[in-house]
């Protein structure tokens, strides 16, 4: 097996991150306010990273093409729903144009079928609408007003890689009362930047041959060096059931993640399996009105606990968000 | 030069569209009604075809990768209202997603931030936008109910070339009265659907190697079989100013073009150059407020009429949109 390339130098070759300084001091920002936040239950607020959608590999550097991974980023905006709801306050890393939190009930894009313009030149929402998107707004404010909720949004696999370190770094700092829901479909190959095409790539010179170096395996980094203490979920996609569990296994076990979600493209909103320590749950959907996400943030939250408590333990018994009490139905 | 596939074992080896029999059950009825339609000339009402968006090659039957072009669909959407204004009928091919016509100014991603609860739980327009929406939202309602738009998604190579032979079949009824303004960005490279990976490449095999196939040239299809008789405009987009007026001159003759728009990737938006019959016009704008689409469209009606009237000379004269009186500046 070839080894995939080596971090630092991904990112020494990578285009810098525009507004690079200004998101550094929002994040920060946003970590300071929330990790002195105390949670409902009297603990300490706990911090989510959800990331979300599919990254972006340029082909040329005036990108005119480029591979891009199947996602909607409806997992990662539903789930970030569910994260607030849990109280978690949530940094929602997500290609710009995927699923938003509180609007995935709304249409993508047949918004002008969705209003109207009354008789006395007011825009109002269709009747049979009306309900969805009242909450949508209402929810959608309140995470927003009470600083919960901070939006961060990417394109490249380049962006990502560099978002998804800083708000790690910046996430250090809460420790064991981070998370990381790695939910985006990040590119497994690449173009670097400095052997890409300047220009875009004539077609006249016949069938196209294009080697793409592997990224850099980025969880091993996050929980060895970025942010160690956190809790970490990664999801698998696959399209052949043969291998997913296995395979989910595997980067459980390689990368030293506390649960892998997995999933396959056939079936990912009616089932996933959630595997975590050697055993694995599968959560299967009832009813198309119920959100999966729903019970995996439940489950989720659950190991949360468990993993702050069993961490702290014999340390500072109130520095973990809430109490599990024993016999809890947990994860493990 | 190894020349690109041939067009019919393209469309025999992919993937069948969707909904077909519905798509051109609409397509006919939409010809049909339009094209008996009086325009306020008193000609016959013109149907142009526009395509817009970039369109995806997926690299897996059951896609979680593909290569997709860069194109945010703006000048598609914003063209298709300029027609809309001008008379025609638009067919309008769209990626999936894409911008839409009459909702380009409207944010595509803070939908909530746009909107306000009021304390009587009514759902309204925050005042500084109401203007716009409003407008976007009665002007969409004409043409969806003056029955002047139709709306054709795609998402893939293999969707967009099947709808526009569709597309293309349905409107060769309708002869010179028919404009195709093709400012889709078509991939140039393609892997054929039987030589495609079924599953999700993995990547432990280390660095990917991948063959891509050139897309046959539909343009000299379109021109010669289709639509013959409809006046055709392609656009080239490039991002090296050195060979841009060069390949758009190229396309004209090879593909018998009557008129090409070519762009740069660093400026399209700001300034385009159109091509006809060796002479080239640069249209810039002039501010920020101004659509550089307006002028396009003027531009295109009226070379559109002269050619209406060139092929028709000696023949039916009411057979044509509108009458060019001598000596109008036109395009040619």
């Amino acid at each position: 097996m070839v080894a995939a390339g080596d971090p630092e130098s991904f990112f020494a070759t990578s285009p810098a991150l525009r507004d690079a300084s200004a998101v550094a001091a929002n994040l920060q920002e946003f970590v300071a306010c929330n990790s002195h936040v105390s949670s409902e239950g009297g603990g300490r607020r706990r911090i989510v990273c959800v990331t979300s959608g599919g990254t972006t590999v340029p082909l040329e550097q005036r990108c005119v093409r480029y591979i891009d991974n199947f996602s909607s980023g409806h997992r990662g905006a539903a789930s970030t729903e569910y994260f607030l709801k849990a109280g978690y306050a949530v940094i929602f890393v997500h290609r710009r144009g995927s699923c938003q939190p509180f609007s995935r009930f709304l249409p993508d894009d047949s918004f002008l079928q969705f209003f109207d313009v009354t008789t006395d030149l007011k825009v109002q929402v269709v009747e049979s609408q009306a309900t969805v998107v009242k909450k949508a707004i209402g929810d959608y404010r309140k995470a927003i007003e009470g600083g919960s909720l901070l939006k961060l949004p990417f394109t490249t696999i380049f962006e990502y890689l560099q978002l998804l370190k800083m708000v790690a770094t910046s996430m250090s700092s809460v420790g064991l009362h981070g998370m990381f829901y790695l939910a985006a479909a990040v590119s497994d190959f690449y173009v670097p930047w400095d052997s890409m095409a300047k220009h875009k790539i004539q077609s006249a010179g016949g069938p196209l041959d294009m080697k793409l170096s592997q990224v850099p395996k980025m969880l091993s980094v996050l929980r060895n060096q970025w942010a160690p203490l956190a809790f970490c979920i990664s999801f698998k996609l696959e399209t052949d059931s043969d291998i997913l569990v296995q395979k989910a296994e595997m980067a459980l076990n390689k990368y030293r993640m506390n649960v892998v979600v997995a999933n396959l493209l056939a079936t990912y909103k009616e089932e996933v399996v959630i595997i975590s320590n050697g055993k694995s749950n599968t959560i299967r959907r009832c009813n198309k009105d119920e959100d999966l996400e729903e019970h995996i943030i439940k489950l989720l939250e659950k190991s949360h606990s468990k993993y702050i408590y069993s961490s702290t333990e014999g340390r500072n018994k109130n520095d973990y968000g809430k109490i599990i009490p024993l016999g809890i139905k947990s994860l493990a």
